[in-house]
């Protein structure tokens, strides 16, 4: 393609004050408080795509939050690529930990970013990454050098679970025809090290309650005397791992894809430093399942985390209470072949066998996915590898990221077709954590090479 | 003591009322936002100690809040009475189980209560004893008939540990001088059942802190590879108690006071029905130290009780995060011969050595007091049984409680006088928990009781 390096020089100021604006809105959508914000959200998704060339864009209603579809279609005997991306975020919280507001994005410098980085939610997740391919469309139509069909389905509802977006997948099957998914909602292993994430874990989000007495009660005239679902919880998710930090639930593992020596020992090829790894983190050693490096503990392992817990009194001073609920938030990360349903059902029957006499345990399933792996010799793994190769300069790697993208695996069943995760943002970019943000260099990258993707996949494609 | 009943009858609608007034001021102690209430209320107990035929009353000030101290001497050569209390009251979250606001009283006929109780937090603990005290005062000097000196000591901070008052009484000795001191912060068995407090349990109350990373992280692509301080604390905090749910920290129970076959047979004399207190907490089961009834576990046996965890996300939704921090408060209830100093550097020594690889924790004390156990030969606690022996007509028994008064013991070690604690609450009073409350005929049996009291004491002393 013809002067893609020249027109993002020439447009990058617009590309990055597009983007910031698209920032400031805080489209959470785990929290109602913003549903207007994230309604709005998706208003601007559908203008951008307009601007960007798509012949007609709608936006969707669903049960939950819309999702924003448009399309050009040049010739239907053309391949057509669907891109993927969702508009809502994260919750900012803890906010006392961000340097700047969450939603009022910042360019700053950083050591790893001296082109300076935005500072903001949702500057690489996934609003910075899905408006790279906003902006490649732009680039493409503008300069009238659209190779195939496009399609974008852009959703909102990403961070919950995306369980509307199920349902219309299921129920247009026509409309969102296509021969390659592409999604950047991924990283790469380092600005100078390419790579294409080839799998991804899958998901079981629940949340557990604990009721011990009625009523809070005072811990002098009833402790010890009665269970304290506090401590009773404790015991409880403290048994959900055994010493070499196996996870207890029965069956939990009995899907669990084993990777061949040779496999291992290929991936252990990835270029990690555990030294670097454990200063960026500021701890003393890692942690995690007997028998796996770091990078297997994060890409190939389940793994049972809480995400939240809280019971009793969490204000200022004391309170000698025995609260008469406790609560968490559990997710576990799956690996291919780990059904989330089923996974989610071992962790219900179990958790809720191993509550003592004296309580009563409710577990509420929030929302899951499945693991996926892509080929490496598939068509679309090797248009996005020669894209990278054009860009970067080197072939990029294959990786298995420990990351959710549940819809993806929907995506082949429904669909039939294959996923390309063209992942540029970096570990150190901070999402789902205070002071995310997207390098601008990665952002003008992805833009830059996005559109060899479409040349490489179309020539390829037969 | 002549026409104490009549004068209770002819004042009780006053005496409910200027109650009821002492009741609106939220003097919670544990949370500065307050701290403009809790002197109101000092003030508020100052201008009823005066009006109640107090000679000289004064508020004194502390580092902490102020203690109101007021006293009628009649005659050197005749006994002392030293009657403390407090009026501060515990945080009234979470508010959304209250069924009218904690700080709006009303007054409810219940079951227990058919001459109706008075609903707001304080009611029991300690306002409405405390002020049985101040309307007792204000029978026997309108009256004529105080039989010896009063002194009174309330403070403000008995919900936070009491700090300054262990000061304040170092430092006023003389000023302080009794032959007894009279407390009413405890309860009875039931209102057919009174009962003297002779043993209390001792507290430390710690608050702890695991670090793990320097940020949240994302559960995905960090999940199982680093130390997950929530999952980490779960791990700690139950490993505090083992299978017998005996507490496992070194030399806990070094110290404690052991029970003859004998007391503890004495002691299950006491009426109680399981089968009642299971229906009253809603429980199917108790459940506690293996080896001991729920009477001994709640009394005459330590504990250790989460009051409070937190960390992670804890809004509406799901966010997968992997928090940076968790926390939790921890008290435990000591018995008689257990130093509260020690236990709490036994905790601290123990918990910051269980921390394993990847994580940092900070054990910070909040405050504590020693158990204490009084005699039942005492000439104060005669004086006091004959007194309920007057009003209930019938002798009151000697119980243990597992509560806390941790300045009863300071008062013996600095004034070397005995504490008697004269309780007229009912364990359904609810204290610390939501719709605490205080039956109006258990506070107006107060004001009738406690003048005889003066009386017996001046008769048997010596």
């Amino acid at each position: 393609m013809k002067n893609i390096q020249s027109y993002v020089q020439e447009h990058k100021d617009r590309f990055l004050n597009e983007l910031i604006e698209l920032l400031k809105i805080p489209s959470i959508s785990a929290d109602s408080a913003y549903k207007n914000d994230v309604l709005k959200t998706a208003e601007a998704v559908k203008n951008q795509l307009e601007k960007a060339g798509c012949d007609s864009v709608e936006i969707c209603q669903t049960k939950g939050y819309p999702i924003v579809f448009g399309e050009k279609i040049i010739d239907k005997n053309l391949p057509t690529v669907l891109v993927y991306g969702h508009y809502d975020v994260q919750p900012p919280d803890p906010l006392n930990l961000w340097n700047s507001p969450p939603f009022e994005p910042v360019i700053k410098e950083t050591e790893l970013h001296p082109e300076g980085a935005i500072f903001a939610r949702g500057a690489c997740d996934d609003k910075g990454q899905m408006y790279m391919h906003v902006k490649a469309m732009e680039f493409m139509t503008s300069t009238n050098q659209l190779p195939c069909n496009v399609k974008f389905m852009i959703e909102g509802e990403e961070e919950v679970g995306s369980e509307s977006l199920a349902d219309f997948v299921k129920e247009n099957r026509e409309k969102l025809k296509n021969d390659v998914i592409l999604i950047s909602d991924t990283g790469m292993i380092a600005k100078d090290v390419p790579s294409i994430t080839t799998g991804l874990r899958g998901l079981s989000y629940v949340e557990v309650e604990v009721t011990g007495p009625n009523r809070d009660l005072h811990s002098g005239l009833y402790g010890g005397a009665v269970a304290n679902p506090i401590n009773v919880l404790t015991k409880m998710i403290a048994s959900l791992h055994d010493e070499n930090n196996h996870i207890t639930i029965p069956g939990f593992y009995d899907k669990v894809e084993e990777l061949s020596t040779e496999e291992r020992a290929e991936m252990a090829k990835a270029p990690f430093s555990l030294e670097n790894y454990k200063k960026a983190l500021d701890i003393n050693a890692v942690y995690g399942e007997a028998g796996y490096s770091t990078n297997e503990r994060n890409s190939i392992r389940p793994t049972l985390d809480v995400n939240g817990i809280w019971g009793g009194y969490i204000g200022e001073g004391a309170k000698t209470v025995i609260a008469s609920k406790a609560y968490a938030k559990i997710s576990m990360r799956l690996v291919p072949n780990q059904d989330w349903k089923e996974i989610t059902q071992l962790f219900k029957t179990h958790f809720e066998s191993i509550a003592p006499d004296g309580v009563t345990v409710k577990v509420n399933p929030h929302h899951g996915g499945q693991g996926y792996v892509t080929p490496i010799d598939s068509v679309g793994y090797q248009a996005a590898s020669k894209a990278y190769a054009d860009t970067f300069g080197k072939t990029p790697i294959p990786q298995r990221s420990g990351g959710s993208i549940p819809i993806v695996s929907l995506f082949e069943q429904e669909l039939k077709s294959k996923t390309i995760l063209m992942g540029f943002g970096l570990d150190s970019d901070a999402i789902h954590s205070p002071n995310e943000h997207f390098g601008v260099w990665n952002y003008l990258k992805g833009i830059e090479t996005i559109p060899l993707f479409y040349k490489y996949f179309t020539e390829l494609h037969n």
